[in-house]
């Protein structure tokens, strides 16, 4: 059940990008779950993976081939290639033997060079890959690359999501002109700041540097995919690609505005934080959407530190589970997390506009009905002052811990 | 429903200590409630608190009069004063007068100083002590003062908890002398190392200075109390209270004997394990109890995040109680422990005695149905070697996440 969440609306192509998505068997649930990317000549690739020491073969393979493989004019085609059902981690060199064995098949395919296939894989740890579903099938998965087929991949790479999450948006610049940016994400547990168990692959017909689209892409991450959190878990396999194609001919970095850079930027921001989002909405076992905000920490760092264990609370979440404005536990979670100087005489705590908590103690016009009413709702937020007076300020969007969740969880099994 | 753990066995009266319990009507739930401990004149008191910035206004107040209350032969008697059902935390200084007005009450009562008694207090957040019920029954409560109610004093400082945990030990020395240890505690949420929404008051009749009586509680505490946990959350209240009456006669300290010493020490350390380990076995939910056991690590820091960071994660926990061996969730959660210079090649995971995971990788020989057949038992262990062939180690004890703590967690509210 996911929360707020509906079908991905229209999806526009990014010219540039051809892709294929095949049912090749990997997964255990039917439909669609290998994809190749064919990425044009022209195009950069930027990469943000992964801050989980135990890397998935796909990340090492992938971050390796990333130093070659996103610059431009390289003189080729690039090609990235993701599969469900099967995480390809925890497997030491059988593991990276097998993810190569991936590459080179889907490179010999494409007649491109091996260094030139990015890897990804999402699902269960610790099971080789069937190797014979990937040669049995690539050549299906080439031979259906088209450009519009975005959403046959969103619901390629889900595992316990239950919607595809896809979005598009589109920069108009002077005259007819306009640049594309085309995303598609799946989660949905082991969801974490520092990215989750989630991959996403963005692209836009802007160009842009290798350089550019890094900073914009690791920018975009920090305030999108680093900002969510379902269980506290990170995940081995985590990606996150941006691909500029440059086939718009609008080159951003060369373009004499910074005004049309940070209108490209910002939205690049929305597109990753509405995939993020999409990947709590459909949080394994979620029934609410909550944003927690922290304000008055002495550092931005302060502010998302307590923000981060307020979501991650297991009493919190349960609370929040409940309609239950047990305010108390958010106070002791933000008095464990790790944050020095506190003045918890400060501290200030909302729900949605119902003030709980003022100068560290409960606001004496403070009437639950209030909070109740605020947190039946399926969206509602927690407000945070630590009451330092500083601009800083943290968010971070997350889900209530359910039954449900303990149900996916305690039966899941790609 | 308790994981291995049954009622109390015969609890032994401590010299020095009588205790009395009454139902003051300050907890939801019928039965004991408050408690009052009168601690003999030749006494030491010791005591660690919680690790939470949030601490209670009774932590205050304990750490504030354990400064003096705490060494002996202060010229007079000294008190504990207890109740469930309400946690007196965040209130501010509205919750600071509270415990000062229970704390004058009690030593009203018992005609001693108002610094002479340490107040804990364990329940809801957030709501103001029923002040009257307390100077209703403070007198009931003195009037019951008697060394055996040590088991009527266990049910009442109960909130979630199912069972009472008491634990008695004896140490016989040469000839007829003898020391006991006597202790009590409760849990069982907010359960997690660095102390947790716990309370226990243990005492003895040997004697002991009180710096010695707080090195032997710390080192008691660091290796029970603070090895356990059921959900990664602190509690704003944490108290573990540590008493020698010296009743028996027996000086520890001054004895001649460092093997005396140890085995006192040992079995202080008996006690508090027993204790803690019940707390966890009583967990919320719990249907298994876990023994995480990490070897090899660069430092005993290393190994307890390692060990914690697998007892907390919420998947691997869901996975403990389906008895479903998906170790490639352990091997997740270590590796985003934060742990320098980790080489996941090196690993080695266990489940009792069955080798899921070596140098790294899938142990070849590894069958799936001998880790199910482990896990399906309610106790088992998850054995991690990071692989440094050090001799460091660490331990923690935990529980699984079932479909009961949500529930719980959902509706509580003493």
């Amino acid at each position: 059940m996911a929360v707020g969440l509906e079908s991905p609306g229209p999806i526009k192509a990014i010219s540039g990008v051809r892709i294929g998505a095949v049912d090749a068997g990997l997964r255990k649930s039917s439909g669609e779950d290998l994809v190749v990317f064919e990425i044009s000549e022209s195009s950069s690739i930027a990469g943000v993976f992964t801050s989980n020491r135990a890397r998935a073969a796909p990340v090492e393979v992938a971050m390796e081939h990333l130093q070659s493989a996103g610059a431009r004019h390289l003189g080729g085609r690039r090609a990235l290639v993701v599969n469900s059902g099967n995480a390809n981690a925890g497997l030491g060199e059988a593991g990276l033997e097998d993810c190569l064995t991936v590459c080179r098949t889907v490179a010999a395919a494409l007649d491109i060079p091996t260094a030139a296939v990015l890897p990804f894989s999402t699902g269960v740890i610790g099971e080789r890959l069937a190797l014979s579903k990937f040669t049995t099938h690539i050549g299906d998965c080439i031979n259906a690359l088209d450009e519009d087929n975005w959403l046959a991949a969103a619901r390629a790479i889900m595992t316990t999501d239950t919607i595809p999450k896809a979005v598009s948006r589109t920069l108009r610049l002077d005259g007819d002109r306009q640049v594309c940016i085309t995303g598609i994400a799946k989660g949905s547990g082991m969801i974490e700041p520092n990215m989750a168990t989630m991959l996403a692959f963005v692209a836009t017909d802007a160009a842009l540097k290798p350089d550019e689209l890094q900073a914009l892409l690791s920018t975009a991450v920090d305030d999108s995919f680093n900002a969510i959190t379902v269980d506290g878990d990170t995940s081995t396999n985590d990606s996150c690609i941006l691909v500029a194609t440059g086939e718009s001919g609008i080159e951003i970095d060369a373009l004499d505005s910074a005004r049309v850079r940070e209108e490209f930027a910002r939205m690049l921001g929305e597109v990753t934080q509405e995939l993020a989002q999409a990947i709590v909405r459909d949080g394994e076992g979620a029934t609410k959407f909550v944003s927690i905000h922290v304000t008055g920490g002495a550092s931005q760092a302060d502010c998302a530190r307590v923000a981060k264990t307020v979501a991650n609370s297991p009493l919190v979440k349960t609370a929040m589970h409940a309609s239950d404005p047990n305010w108390g536990r958010i106070y002791a979670a933000v008095g464990r997390a790790e944050v020095d100087g506190l003045e918890l005489g400060r501290l200030r705590i909302c729900i949605n506009d119902v003030e709980v908590m003022t100068g560290g103690a409960r606001n004496p016009d403070y009437v639950e009905a209030d909070a109740v009413a605020a947190m039946r709702s399926e969206e509602f937020s927690i407000s945070i002052d630590l009451g330092m007076q500083t601009d800083c300020s943290a968010t971070v969007w997350t889900t209530d811990l359910s039954y449900e969740y303990v149900r996916i969880n305690a039966e899941y099994r790609s």
